[in-house]
C-alpha cells in the first residue's frame, strides 16, 4: 500500500497546514534532520481535548486526542516533504506528554494512540523511540501534546 | 547587522562561561550536531526567579527568567564555537520547561520570550522548532529552563 | 581499561534485553544518531522504585533507580551496536525526569546517579549534554525515566 492508500485505510484526512506566524516553527529541516515542534490535538483550530486525564476528559478521549496529535505532527511531516512520504526515511523520535489525574501514570496508554497511527501510516518508517509522561499543563489547556524527531532525504 | 551588532541592539551581554566541574556538559558538540543542556536563568551564578508562575513569580518575571535561560544558551552556543557566530547554521528545537501553577496553562507565552530573543539576535538562523510546556520542578526551585539543540558547521 | 573492565568494575551487570512487541521501538538506529527511548528502572522487568522523592521512595532509592535506568540505557546502547562498545562515538543528550514530591527540586541530584554511571562505564566517550526536571508522573508509577541519544559509528 502507498502512504496515500495506508491514510484512507486509517479513516483520517491530513490536513494542510499553514505556517503560522509565531515565534517559533511548527518545524525546521536541516541536513536531513527534520524537528516537528509540539503538536496540540488541534482540529480545524480547535482543541479536541482539554484538562487532565482521567476524570475531566476520559481516558478513550484522551486516545483520540493523542491521534489528533499524530496527524498534526504526520501534516507538517509531509509539508516539509513537499507532499512526497518517500522522502521520510525514519522516524526517529517522539516524546508524548500527558496532563495526568492524581493517581494515574499511565501516559503510554494514552500516547500509544498517537505511535499506532504514526506507525499505521508510515510502516517501518513510522516505528520510533520515545518519550512518554505525565506533564503539570500544556498549552491551551489541550490534554496531551506530542512532538517528533524524523530522517528525510534532501 | 553582525550577530554583535545584534546583541548590542538587543540590549544584552552575552557571559563569558566557564565550563564547570559536573556529572554531565554544558553542551556536546559532534559531527556538527550541538547539543546545549537545559540552562537555568543564571544571573552571575544567581538564579533570577524561583517558584511556580503565576504566583510567586509574575507573568513579566518569569518571560524575564525564560530571557536569561536563552541568554545562557547563546553563551554556550558562542563557546561551542570558539566565539565564531557565523558557523551557527540553524537552531533546530528549543525545549521549554515552566513551574506553573494551579490553573496556568499558558508556557507558550513564558518561553516565547526565550524564542524572541533567539530569533532577535541569530536571525532565521534562529528560527526552531520548540515544546513548551508546565512541569513539577525544575533544578534550584527556578522557574524556567530551556535547552536547545543546533546545527553547527565543524 | 576496555568498557568491559569498566563495567566490572562499577559492579553492575548489563542485561541482555530482548525488543519486546510493543507500539514503539527501545531504540532507533539511523544515519549514526541512536535514539533511545525513555528507560524505566526495570531489574528483572520489575521496578525498582515507584512513587514521588522523596517520602515514598528515599533520596538514595531513587538515585539506585536512576542508576538502573542508565544500565538499561547502556544496555540498548551495546544492542544497537551488536555488542561493539567501540561503535560509541559520543552520549549527545540525557534526558532525566523524576517525579519529585511538593518542596523537592533536586532532580539533578537523582539524574547524577546515571550520569555519573553512562561517564564511568564510557568514559570521555560518556560525557553527555542533559536534561534533569521533576514531572507529574511516569509510566507503572516508577520514580525516575532516563532517555539518550547517541553517536555510532555506522
Amino acid at each position: 500500500m502507498s502512504i496515500e492508500e495506508r491514510i484512507a485505510h486509517a479513516g483520517i484526512e491530513i490536513p494542510h497546514l499553514e505556517i503560522p506566524q509565531a515565534a517559533f516553527k511548527p518545524y525546521v529541516l536541516h541536513g536531513g534532520l527534520l524537528t516537528i515542534s509540539g503538536q496540540l490535538p488541534l482540529l480545524a483550530g480547535r482543541p479536541v481535548a482539554t484538562g487532565a486525564v482521567p476524570g475531566i476528559v476520559t481516558i478513550a478521549e484522551a486516545k483520540q486526542a493523542a491521534r489528533q496529535c499524530a496527524i498534526n505532527v504526520l501534516a507538517w511531516a509531509r509539508h516539509a516533504c513537499n507532499g512526497d512520504w518517500d522522502r521520510i526515511q525514519q522516524v526517529l523520535r517522539v516524546g508524548g506528554y500527558v496532563v495526568t489525574s492524581e493517581g494515574y501514570t499511565n501516559a503510554p496508554e494514552i500516547i500509544n494512540a498517537a505511535s499506532e497511527l504514526i506507525t499505521e501510516v508510515l510502516g517501518e518508517r513510522g516505528a520510533h523511540a520515545r518519550l512518554a509522561m505525565g506533564v503539570s499543563s500544556l498549552p491551551m489547556n489541550v490534554t496531551v501534546e506530542v512532538e517528533a524527531m524524523l530522517a528525510v532525504r534532501t
